[in-house]
């Protein structure tokens, strides 16, 4: 869910600025290796905001995530598989969010987990590492994300849309 | 986590009973299938209070579960997984019903879902048919509980001492 369907990433570094009166952004993070590290610190040195009422209610949706999912739920029977019980205020926060914006997707098909490796399925899009290591049976797909830019050993997605044309079938 | 580490049936009799002003016991139901019947009517007319906050913070825990779980954590790698997402405000509940309780089982074990077939595991212990029928790749035990005690397609386990007789070696 986030950092894959929710731009987490994006509201974080937000909430970091107006905190620490910064100006990060992601276009410099991306380019700039000393700034990430710097960020980083500000990251584990803040990051209790994570567990702050309301912090996951407003994240903003991932671009094309939305039109994509909906057209995979058309092939597929899709999870969303969040790994969240470490932040007890965000599970009913995220079944809201994920109401406001995939209402096609049911109570039904949402996991909130501590890790991921007892799921069972035939694709996993996640952005950590740690989830697609331990996800065997199926075939892993890392997200792009601004913590897993170094990481090589998996199929990378760019992009709800690089996701369409891998998963969706040819018009 | 329901009927099978807490004794949710007992509270539900409660509710119903200071609700509609009745006087059901678990006793009295278990040997009497039009009170039952009269029992399960009322219980689909009232049952929204399962989703009123609170309602499953003071769950009384079953008989001798934390003891038994507690031992098998050392012999299985033990996953609570609850059929949760229906209840939004039971997500935050059930974990702190479980730190109040059961203390030992991390955040990182704990799983809220929709339904269980998505998980992989080698047993599932559960009181709901719906659930075992799609645990095929591992064996299913069936807890007894007021509404499963007509199936008789899975083997039964009636305590966590029955439990403890079953998965833990023998000292």
């Amino acid at each position: 869910m986030d950092d894959v369907l929710a731009d987490t990433s994006i509201k974080i570094i937000s909430e970091i600025n107006k905190r620490l009166n910064k100006s990060y952004s992601m276009p410099a993070l991306l380019n700039n290796d000393s700034l990430k590290l710097e960020f980083y610190q500000d990251y584990l040195a803040t990051n209790s905001f994570l567990k702050e009422p309301g912090f996951f209610l407003d994240i903003p949706v991932k671009e094309k995530a939305i039109e994509v999912v909906q057209e995979l739920s058309k092939h597929y029977e899709i999870f969303i598989v969040s790994a969240a019980t470490e932040f007890p205020e965000s599970l009913k926060e995220k079944l809201t969010w994920l109401e406001a914006h995939f209402p096609f997707i049911s109570w039904t098909h949402v996991v909130f987990c501590g890790h991921k490796y007892m799921i069972q399925a035939d694709y996993l899009i996640d952005d950590h590492e740690k989830n697609l290591k331990t996800f065997t049976n199926g075939t892993p797909l890392l997200f792009s994300a601004l913590h897993n830019l170094h990481i090589h050993d998996y199929q990378r997605v760019n992009s709800w849309e690089e996701i369409a044309n891998l998963l969706l079938p040819n018009e």
